[in-house]
């Protein structure tokens, strides 16, 4: 069976070693989605050229967040992030963050790119949160990675958990 | 129409400001869960007594986010906590987070809980990403507030985004 | 004369006591500028409707900054913030910052209030340091405080410093 | 028209992606300075050898602030800092700190020397706010940088805002 | 037998509730000694006044240390410290250091003092490294702790630890 | 006689310049030791198993802090690290803590491990206090290192501070 790489044989936690891998180019690209009540998303939407810029904040505590990925996931490797981009996306009822995040490094930057939509997200639920107050983070997965022994990773459409 | 409170009358961001508010007792629940193949929720419950504890961590890692809270989300206001509980319940195919959070201040803590919960359950993905790389976060939401003008707030059972 | 009270009767720097002192409610509001060449103030006002929001990520900068003043400054308290302002205000050829803040405490926020400037100007430089790299921050002062043993302060007019 | 790096064609901010750039080393010098009434001056400099080591901590928040730069500057890119030294150089009725930062990195380091200027001088200022508040921090500017495809860049004297 | 309080009734850890216990004064005295060689300290002595104050760095080391506590320790609650001071003493071949933390909070400032203690010291191996890498940290604990349920606590001398 | 290498040739502090040295890979190896009553060190040991693990915790927060070095302690170098691994060793009436960390870097890796280690027994001190309060942190020191200019070093056994 499959084994998990932050434990020891003996079951103890580590950073794991990555001493020995060559530094190379790593991409990752997560997305996930915030649902909320129609009205809220009309209101962010005329928020971003008239009232205030939900959208616009987010993206920048997403960028600042995937800097922090290391301060906040335990065994993460710090790393010299060289590249990070964030998405909103409005569609019905919920936005959509995508955040991309590039290194070269021995390891990826697949918790970079989730810890950027995660903090994107709950940001819009912290503006929005006054007026609704139910919203739902939800569907935050990585869709694809690169570069690394492991190769090219790109999430199955198929995926039954996909909208 | 509902106005949105972190910004002023001009649209510009700020730090609500709740110096005549009193300090009174806040909680805040929020939960969310992780959805995984089931040979990886195995891994992690056989892990807890044999091979690393995975939820362990990804608890630890949820109580220390939440007191980094005002830190990665621009407009919160930093809070002395009074209590954090996160507990983790594994069900069909997924891990279930629930995180409850207290302080007396002025003002709530529901992001709090809310990145508790994220954090946590990013940390499970961290740790088992390497056996189940496709590993979806969902359902991250409020599940109910107390304290402050607003009262008490509970989510309701009809919400259609939960399960 | 004068003493300098972050150090003790040897010359040791200690963070003051300030146990004694009952929490009253502070204010302090500080400004300061940053000149810049004309085609780039140009930039900057045309792109806070069009290009990019300069102005707006700057602001978020300056309120998250004001959050870590006593993570950057050695002698300061940690504060629990209640509010903050950020405006900026487009002149001739620089940008004026203005920061107020609040708290109900037993010590001021001036130092909160001056590197909410400091960042929110840096983050404009930051911004358009391709464009423009002589750009110069300039008058970075306090303009105001209130509350405490030392009651209402403001800057006086005929400040030789002042523009 | 020139443009903002750090934003897309459609105006959202990025951190710039320095993927494919090489790392080279770098360097970059700032300089700012505090002005202040000549007996705060003179309390500073009788302090560094009897009554408390003023400069000494300023230079310090100096340092460690310079390490800080990317978790305070939205998008800057973390960088490993190879080499940090700060000035201090008093004149008449101010305070001159100059800032030397390098690196070996894929971008340069203005930010992170212009941030230990900024942090240096507002540590002098909360040391001695209680004998002078009216203090002012000015000229805070880049002298000089180099490395990378923009090659050497030096302040002009002509500069109008130089003293 | 005596109950580990940071564990619920499941063995599951938690910060725990101290929601409903009353904000009173309190304080805590830690100590801590570094041995090294005698040339180390006599280095160490002569430069604070002529080469480097290696003790004055320390003491700002330890008194910004002491304000991470909660970052640092898992299930710390974050608290406004109110006063800290640092001294430190050299003896024979050792330096001690001294921390006095103290706030006025439901719950007390033990690890804050120790955390001041350990870094102070370990700033000192630091910068004393390349001329004495065989330095030693030792003795660090509380020595007396003041302010709440528990009332004062002093250690006694006849500990078999203590020097 | 030896030089304090963080100082100018005029006492000053200053990060070192390391940009002229390779990046080598570099290894370090800290321990340090807890010392507690017999019946606190039967309380962790079954708890590890039963009511709540106080070494797992202890463990993250190690390897947590190994990543703030350079953020505690003032002159360090932020460093890439590519492993953390830290171990606990229960004895008589002591817990013995050992940590390893790893980089490729153009400077050492002491001040990690032994960051790792003073955090992981501070975390021990943590939550055992309520039942123990005059534990003791003692012998925390360098062990062993290697990379760079200086080469292998390995504390040596007959070292009057080694138990």
């Amino acid at each position: 069976m499959a084994e998990l790489t932050h434990f020891d044989a003996r079951g103890r936690a580590h950073m794991v070693d990555v001493g020995d891998k060559p530094a190379t180019k790593r991409r990752a690209v997560a997305e996930g989605a915030i649902a909320m009540q129609p009205a809220t998303l009309e209101l962010i939407r005329s928020g971003s050229h008239k009232k205030g810029d939900v959208l616009g904040i987010a993206r920048i505590a997403a960028i600042m967040a995937s800097k922090k990925t290391a301060d906040l996931i335990p065994l993460c490797h710090p790393l010299p992030l060289t590249r990070v981009e964030v998405t909103f996306e409005p569609a019905e009822n919920r936005i959509r963050c995508r955040a991309t995040v590039e290194t070269t490094a021995p390891t990826g930057v697949e918790m970079e790119a989730l810890t950027a939509v995660q903090i994107g997200l709950l940001t819009i639920y912290d503006m929005c949160k006054a007026v609704d107050r139910g919203m739902t983070i939800t569907d935050v997965r990585l869709l694809e990675k690169s570069g690394g022994r492991s190769g090219h990773w790109r999430r199955e459409c198929a995926n039954p958990e996909s909208p």
